[in-house]
């Protein structure tokens, strides 16, 4: 399996040009810079490799995704929305930029998301690379991501019933997720099908993600995961564990991973990187 | 000269389509519809008029860039960043959502323009759609109008050269205009030198509007302008006046409003309405 990594680290790199005023750029820098795993663009990557696409016309796309997900972080971090003063293990970007240049630089990341795919249409002007931008804008925005920021913002301190979390969970953290796959088969000539399968695969997916991720909190440590654990029951937040209880929690993860492995398996794609790393990222901690 | 202003007020109401958390679609309204003179769009619509376009084929960008200049009033509302009460003669959007939710429905409106412009590159997918998605892009992005906050938001409380009042006069507030008449040109076909020429009109008649605003918080009342007046001054901001005095910010003025006009006329354009629009924005109130 490729991995896509330093291709995708380079690259991000090569997008910030350094101008006047600096610390802008600097600012947008720093949190790409700070660690991650890269996972979505190496999820649009991978996907492209199983439709036979080449990773060169595909990583414009993974990178704007990767620019669109530190933007949600930033401003997720802002002390107005989650005060937090850590992620992956270094101080958030207003701890370091302060609250205003942190608002501008997560909004700078989110624009030149755009500037970077309309060029990418510009130069290469089709109905694959202007629905990859369309797939992407509409997985970020009110009927994604942001809606699930919304919900997750307004249900702060209360008792939310199953369907707000679902919401939440299919919303925040599964719909970048989903368009991480569709866009990456999309411009690889995917026929609209098989995009349709791959977006419940990654429904799927990114729900799973997410109960992981709210099992960790109350499993790991904070070395491991380079954040504070027990947070979200410092925050008294509704997760998966805590409507569910941590043995159903598990058993639905590992339900709802194996429903993805298995669409994907049925795509018969043209190799197995996406599947593996898939398998990778799922891998069960407990 | 047709009004667009009823056509663009109810095609930007059209874009709001209220959905599951309708929170965010009522924040995002509030700002929408909180007066606004619809300049931006406007000067797109009779740009296009000039060069034989459809208002109906611009009318989606035209909306676009309005989305673009409401998120950016907004995030320089909030609190972190100039932290005003009042916008338009109203409160402004954290005065009645709360900073969280002003702080997405600005995300939520710069994201939501690229949904509508990818949308209508999907529905008509040329060279020209794209080209104009990418002009407003770059525009609202570093090298441009968050260029010019960020240098803003570093100048405060500083004593700051022409070159970089310049700089913020230039990208704040004229690169958005810039894009305004770019896209309504490109969007009818206007051949490249023109649309050069009327990127350096725009640059002339922007950075004039923003002499105007500087003159006229020294110069109107509170009343006429829905917001407080001698802000600038109680802020100690660098603004044309405080620079030059403002007997030479109205003889600049004149002389780049002026500059502007001259090159609209050169153009011989199919209407005058983008020339007449242009003079009823300058008209001196001195």
């Amino acid at each position: 399996m490729t991995d896509y990594v330093s291709m995708i680290n380079d690259t991000l790199g090569k997008y910030i040009v350094k101008a006047y005023p600096e610390i802008i750029y600097e600012a947008m820098e720093y949190s790409l810079k700070a660690g991650g795993k890269r996972m979505r663009p190496r999820l649009m990557l991978h996907t492209a490799e199983g439709f036979g696409g080449s990773a060169q016309s595909v990583m414009p796309f993974a990178c704007a995704l990767e620019f669109i997900h530190t933007y949600s972080l930033i401003h997720d971090d802002l002390p107005c929305m989650d005060d937090d003063d850590l992620r992956r293990g270094v101080p958030t970007n207003h701890k370091v930029y302060g609250e205003a240049m942190a608002l501008l630089a997560g909004d700078a990341l989110l624009n030149s998301a755009y500037e970077i795919m309309a060029g990418e249409c510009l130069g290469n002007c089709s109905q694959q690379t202007v629905s990859a931008m369309y797939e992407i804008a509409f997985s970020a925005g009110t009927g994604g991501m942001i809606g699930g920021q919304v919900v997750d913002i307004i249900s702060e301190d209360k008792k939310i019933d199953e369907s707000t979390l679902l919401y939440i969970h299919k919303n925040k953290t599964a719909a970048i997720i989903t368009a991480a796959f569709a866009a990456g088969a999309i411009l690889s000539g995917a026929d609209s099908i098989s995009v349709k399968r791959l977006k419940e695969a990654a429904g799927y997916f990114g729900t799973a993600f997410q109960i992981k991720d709210d099992i960790l909190d109350v499993k790991s440590t904070t070395e491991i995961l380079g954040k504070p654990v027990g947070s979200d029951a410092k925050n008294a937040k509704t997760t998966y564990v805590s409507m569910y209880g941590l043995e159903k929690a598990e058993k639905d993860f590992i339900e709802l991973s194996e429903k993805s492995l298995a669409i994907i398996r049925h795509l018969a794609l043209k190799t197995d990187s996406l599947e593996n790393y898939m398998a990778e990222l799922m891998k069960r901690i407990f």
